[in-house]
């Protein structure tokens, strides 16, 4: 087991490890969505969790570093829906469709991970820079992988640009509690046209 | 001077009340930015301010007030700074293009603009929705007068899509530490033409 330095938490290599940090990271979770991160003490967490102090100390340094864990949690789950939600896409146009739909859907159901994610901007403004610049570079990649399908070559800015379109759809599906099918038409009726054909004449 | 229940914060009548109230919410503004919400108390803002504790009180029930102030005052002037820089476009186009150019280089110039906004959520869920909501309000009526030069009749996701393209940039452009002429050009030859023509093919 090595400290990774970068992350700022130890990756188990036991599943028993493993098991002690993930029930470990989902205590936090919840204290941190209930309370917020300053209203958490390491010693709720462990409490919370049924887990000794000291185990806490074998994964982490301090109490910014299990946010950290939570974080990139987050970040690959998201991924990895998104990944799945457009597995059997054929076409850029479509794997945007479903991608956007899936984020949307995934923020109305976990509307805490806005304040997580941004959140986080508080705790440790490198952890909130980490975490875009690591989702826009897996963003980018995918755009420019479909080069053809894509008028624009600068797939950075077109990058940022879909991750605010997702963000703040998410935001708009959370206020107005929008069901599933308010969120497709949302994307297929009005945004789906815009990145097809444009808006402004 | 009557307290403001919707707001939660009593706004002054007389110059001398708004001078000091401005003054308690400069050093929260400081202090926020510097040490975060919850490590500021309302006796540093008022030691920071040389203001007695009992003069906040005449404008502020609690330390959570001052910063729905605070985010009020950010919501005013991006307002006003937005309001100024389309003052002269004649055309949808136009005002889109100077106001996204304006609010990424606000951003850039303020980047504690996020973390007071953002970090809003985790301390008081009800004033993050109110400060968007009310933002939007405003540009879906934007939009909406000038319905001859859109095609989309749905202003709502349209308003949202573009606060989000705005402030995914206004990130974007603080990580890379963007120039003015990197902005304009981002603007100028990716995200308007996206908004006029698309870019899936």
């Amino acid at each position: 087991m090595t400290k990774d330095i970068e992350k700022g938490y130890t990756s188990p290599k036991t599943k028993i490890g493993q098991h002690k940090m993930e029930v470990l990271v989902a205590s936090a979770e919840e204290l941190f969505a209930e309370k917020g991160f300053y209203d958490t003490s390491v010693a709720d967490i462990c409490k919370h969790a049924h887990t000794a102090v000291g185990t806490f100390y074998i994964y982490f340094a301090t109490k910014t570093d299990v946010y950290r864990c939570l974080l990139d949690k987050y970040q690959a789950e998201i991924k990895d829906l998104l990944a799945d939600s457009i597995r059997h896409c054929t076409t850029r146009y479509e794997k945007e469709r479903r991608g956007i739909k899936c984020f949307v859907k995934y923020a109305v159901c976990n509307p805490t991970v806005y304040k997580v994610i941004w959140g986080s901007l508080s705790i440790d403004e490198k952890m909130f820079h980490d975490y875009y610049v690591s989702f826009a570079k897996s963003y980018i990649y995918g755009l420019q992988s479909a080069k053809e399908e894509i008028a624009t070559e600068d797939y950075t800015t077109l990058a940022y640009a879909l991750m605010g379109i997702s963000n703040f759809l998410g935001l708009r599906a959370i206020f107005e509690q929008m069901t599933d099918d308010q969120i497709d038409k949302m994307i297929d009726d009005t945004i789906m046209p815009i990145l097809s054909h444009g808006t402004l004449k």
